[in-house]
């Protein structure tokens, strides 16, 4: 065939599997989005559109892509979570994080007028870059959601109380950067209430929590599963699951309810009453109200 | 600070800077386009809405992203190309490809509704994977691009033949899929032309030869620019290049029009005549006429 | 410095630093020991100067490098295990890679001679190549050390078969392949046993079971300590060991004696009895008899 | 067969083919020498039979690996180019290095006692690690060694003055050091001369220039051959060269001496006059005088 002589050049493709046997986060972070925050005028500290607009475009995400176990948002950034044992796209991970990358830009462009009903987009378009990063056990991934969460809650006391200082305090930015510089969590939580009548601890948990996204089953007790030691036993040999188990799963998945939750994922609880979120074993759906 | 404790997550990312000093194409393609081609009732064997509309997204792209000095686009996948010396985003694979990605996906939904103006997307929405890959050497960057347009013929060529056998000759796929088995180029030729009268040299040079998109200056005569042996020589050393210099090709380029062509990228003619291609330095804006 | 002009090619070194929180088994091969072993004329099936060569030389290294757990070999191959939280070399692969086999091969030949007593070596010298891989769990480990160990045990028995039908069966190669084609293991302790009085059992441990090397402590109970639960939650943060806890570490293992053994490797009861081998904290020195 | 059970442990084994057409240069270093010089009190500023031994070690290596196009060496390091066309280990980074280092080492034990003929070695062994870097184009290849040998020059000119001032003016290293501080090239030179009556230029070549280890054939004028362009467009396919060409070749190579040499390899002429180094065709073979 005439192309022969060409190609030779796939040979220069490198093979990028992921390690088995790991969990795979594919993290996604708005690219310049100070500018396109202020070119859509986002309200600060905090702009609802722009996160229920997020949110959405991680649930359509989650909702098609059932490996997906977890995902968590904050801001501008999502974090995606593949279970150890996925092989979806045999775990390459150019396959992995441009086919995540591509879906929420999809869903972030085609969702933008739901949310932002009156200003159209124009060029240059918000797009999201993404990588990988595999974590080798239950508390390496943990402690990257733990992570995500404590930036968040630190991130959104600074900008409650920096924004709350410029426009209920008549500070300019320099102001009150230089007024919150070395300030610890009580003092921000104080200089909100004192001066700005703000108890922080009321303010909307999707602000202080970020967002959490996940198949919804019924909740099980605390202690009743050992999750975490039966998982790391799973061990990444072909599964000796049956076709019909694996069907079966995964109708269970399709008809999962995919929430959007604003919750402590910090603490055992959390987890303890979700095995299913670290077992990939879907739970029981709830009935119907 | 609180966060420190479980901050040792960010020590498991791995860096993934491509080779200095190599050639880095990342080719993105559609995910699942023949369902979504069938969804939307794409013609057969090109739908032109859907080439102009990838065209567009890739216009839009190169233009936004100065570091990317030639694409080429047939069917649902495009390449793009960076210069060897090029530091965008340090070389990190992730940043590269996810950045096309998202921003192709982008102008991809944005610009749907300008070429499908009678059906408006509904999800699953479309999207594409990417992936990046070096080449060390010109003779190799070309090869592979030549090996993208020796595809686009051979296809180009397969399915016009096939889709007259069915839409002019009452075939059904089986059978026209047998009728094609093991013939040669001239066979193919012949089938339309005394079959159908269809010439293949008459057939649209977009569908013949696929779109190629680079910044437009005047050409210069072929023999008067080694291009290669110049180029071969620039190693990756750190740029003896002033800001001044830098300053006013990033202007040129901004300058520069976009064009998109339907040009043979075989040939040396192409290359020789367009030495920026490969040297990176803005060539003459032409005169406006 | 005259020497800038060339230093950007320090660039084009590729970091490679493993998964943190991952174990490391380096794993090294004779090259070419088939000719090699002709060459210095090794007994067939196994060559007892060869084997306690090689465990010389490993057991050498495992001195030399504490950072080392355990190691097992067999026939021309060695494995070296490095626990899942070493920083030795910032866990660059090539370093571990080439040291172990710099170290090993160094072992070998120095020490040849006093295994080889009559043949001094000539060129070509024996040599090694070796290779580095990751495993996140404790289970993927102990698979790993059992995949070996079994690999022992199918090669040996069919070795010794197959040898027993050309020393004593004067079969020729080719004769014995045959009579061995498809055969289980039932059926090779039978032909070893009816036609030759070969009970398989009493062939030396060190055949049938390979070699571990470890540091050597006094066992535990089995059951008095959880140390895969505790091991996988060793999660790979900054540990919390103070200097003089590794301090002490550090002399407790340089005390320890390093053994060579022939051990069943895939039964729990070797690992139970030994929790150092994972938890990587020394147990307590033998009082000397 | 029973040992299907673990198998699956070779799934993590993650391939690392370096990129094809570039140059491989492995470069190893001996691990620790300070201290070990110390141990078999090497002569300073340099120790004749310990450069010696090394070039032994490598001329040895180069025999054997005839993908090696050409070696340089200095103090305890020693670099090994394979040419951007080579298959050897197709290419696996863990292989190549793992045997250049592993053969390296059995040949500088083997040899020890040829050089150092009174002080037999004794553990800890010497070692050396080593790893891979790749080159795209020859003006980075040679960049590369250019670097090397600028280096070797700086910090032999600095050895010689700091020595010259301890074993000869009576100083102490801190001394040495304090008086070397900021120093130019032409002040060393001066040092030398007036205060100890050395010509620099008159030191030993192997020392001022290290060591290069080649094939060695009949020199070619300069400027008869242009195999810089050659070479760049030689792209990594799949060669047409008949098998009767290789095996000739690899005859031709297996003749050639392999010569240490202490030249300039920074400037054209050494490049021009040997074009083999680079095109990997075998020159002539000189006459026997």
């Amino acid at each position: 065939m005439a192309n022969s002589k060409f190609e030779y050049v796939k040979g220069f493709e490198q093979p990028d599997h992921l390690m088995p046997n790991t969990w795979i986060v594919v993290r996604i972070d708005g690219r310049g989005f100070t500018k396109f925050a202020n070119k859509y005028e986002f309200e600060k500290p905090n702009d609802k559109r722009a996160l229920d607009l997020m949110n959405a475009a991680a649930r359509a995400l989650v909702t098609e892509i059932q490996d997906i176990t977890i995902a968590y948002g904050v801001s501008d950034e999502y974090s995606f979570v593949f279970h150890k044992l996925t092989t979806l796209f045999e775990r390459r991970e150019s396959k992995l994080v441009s086919t995540i990358v591509s879906t929420f830009t999809a869903y972030y462009i085609h969702h933008w007028s739901t949310y932002f009903t009156d200003t159209p987009l124009s060029p240059p378009l918000p797009t999201f870059d993404g990588r990988a990063v595999c974590y080798p056990s239950i508390q390496n991934l943990r402690d990257y959601m733990s992570w995500r969460q404590v930036d968040c809650h630190i991130n959104n006391l600074y900008n409650t109380t920096f924004w709350a200082l410029i426009q209920q305090g008549g500070k300019d930015g320099t102001e009150a950067e230089q007024i919150l510089k070395g300030t610890l969590s009580a003092d921000k939580n104080e200089i909100l209430f004192k001066q700005f009548g703000i108890n922080y601890n009321n303010e909307p948990e999707m602000f202080k929590k970020g967002s959490v996204i996940f198949r919804d089953y019924e909740l099980v007790e605390p202690g009743t599963h050992n999750v975490a030691q039966e998982v790391e036993q799973m061990a990444g040999e072909p599964t000796q699951q049956s076709k019909t188990q694996r069907d079966n799963d995964k109708k269970k998945r399709a008809k999962a309810r995919v929430t959007v939750e604003h919750l402590d994922i910090i603490k055992d609880d959390f987890w303890d009453r979700r095995p299913w979120l670290l077992s990939n074993k879907p739970g029981r759906v709830p009935k119907e109200p």
